[in-house]
């Protein structure tokens, strides 16, 4: 494929996140009703040109965290821990596709650990040439957070989110919609401070400003880990590709946000 | 990762046929019990550099011939079909997966469709790094024949009998096992024809000869479908990599084999 046809495809990248799709105080526990209504939302939607990434929520991070997967390999008994996290994470995958089949949406699903290797965490190696034909060729790509191998570590977790800005920045996406359990980004966690204030619109010069003084420990994300996501898609805003943050919890809001309605959220331009 | 390093992997590479794990006369019927018993045989054999490849059964057979997937894409509700297609077999590999890690099987699942693309049915792409890293690390890796996106035809399906081949022959294996219903490659279907002849060694060119004979259609495939199977391992053998034939829905054939055991069956040789 030629590079200028690639280009041509230009895709809204969705991004699911656990939170949303699975209650994270919970071990395994998906929200099926959620994953169904989703899938509607995407079905009535009908964009072309569309992929999706989901995040773990408590399928994939439970276990990750109890065999410390994304530090890498240390010891024998996390090898068992790596083949765990890799295959909740494919049975978390198979409820969302068999939704989404079931509702007669060609949807196929793309293994990260299967086609993708990192160095130190971020993607090194990605054969994307099935994601960009199954896009040429009609298809919904849905790909996940994925338990991956690692040329330095052995293995490590690669997130969701750093699968969003590398499929978006390579693939010249349209925007990103990212999906989550609350309205938007805030300056604070709303789940916790009741007066947390919601930012309607972020240019990533802002966006640059608040990462200076959000976002220096993890730990310490006052967010509620929202920022750190989406610090990283700085990439993919740096190319020019919007992000627009929406509550996936919210019937709708989805949809609408997929036919281009505009409904609460955050939204983040690169001006 | 050298040449060097790659060719001493040396990986055993056994193939589960899909009548073994299901039950081709029914739609998705999974033989549960069979995955549980051999799962509990490739633990307790415990090989180190051992590749599985499980075939399609009653969960990709069905689908893929209703909507003609294996001729490619030639009409819209096609694509549906090879949505599906892919989803059963990511659902069986699913249950296999389940029974080797429930059992403290460090197995990790590669799909196919997520790393390969084949020309006219070939495997023309193949990113292999997943898979050798996985090997390196004392993983054991399990693939299946699956639905792929092909350069020509759109689509096709991949044979496990083909990934086998080509697996075995890029990683340069010690030999193939094929695990399959029956005592190994039989003169006549074995099931239909109580007098059927069963071969207890072939030569490559005993193989090539049977191959003038019983392959020259496969709807007249005397031998009920195997020798279709096996003909496509004549470039492993070729590279001088013994197959073993053997019945896997017999207790314990396929822990033998591992072991190096003899069994009864079909022994296929270069010379």
């Amino acid at each position: 494929m030629r590079e200028q046809e690639l280009s041509e495809l230009n895709p809204i990248i969705l991004k699911i996140g656990g939170s949303v799709i699975t209650d994270k105080s919970g071990e395994l526990a998906v929200r099926m009703q959620d994953i169904n209504r989703l899938a509607e939302e995407i079905r009535d939607a009908n964009v072309k040109n569309l992929v999706i990434v989901h995040g773990g929520g408590s399928f994939g991070h439970p276990i990750a965290q109890k065999y410390g997967i994304s530090s890498g390999f240390k010891q024998e008994n996390q090898r068992i821990g790596f083949a765990e996290t890799h295959h909740v994470m494919t049975v978390l995958n198979g409820l969302f596709m068999d939704a989404l089949i079931w509702r007669e949406v060609p949807a196929v699903s793309i293994t990260p650990s299967s086609c993708i290797m990192t160095k130190h965490g971020r993607i090194q190696c990605f054969e994307e040439t099935p994601l960009r034909a199954l896009l040429k060729m009609g298809f919904l790509p849905v790909t996940f957070g994925d338990a991956v191998l690692d040329l330095e570590l052995g293995f490590t977790i690669l997130s969701g989110d750093q699968l969003v800005s590398h499929i978006a920045t390579r693939l010249n996406a349209k925007h990103i919609i990212i999906g989550v359990d609350v309205d938007g980004l805030y300056d604070a966690d709303p789940k916790v401070k009741k007066t947390a204030k919601r930012f309607k619109h972020l240019t990533l010069e802002e966006l640059k400003k608040l990462k200076g003084s959000f976002g220096k420990t993890t730990a310490c994300d006052v967010t509620g880990g929202m920022f750190g996501k989406i610090a990283e898609l700085i990439p993919a805003i740096e190319k020019g590709i919007p992000v627009k943050i929406v509550n996936a919890s919210k019937p709708n809001y989805i949809y609408k946000t997929l036919k281009g309605e505009r409904v609460e959220g955050t939204l983040i331009e690169k001006e």
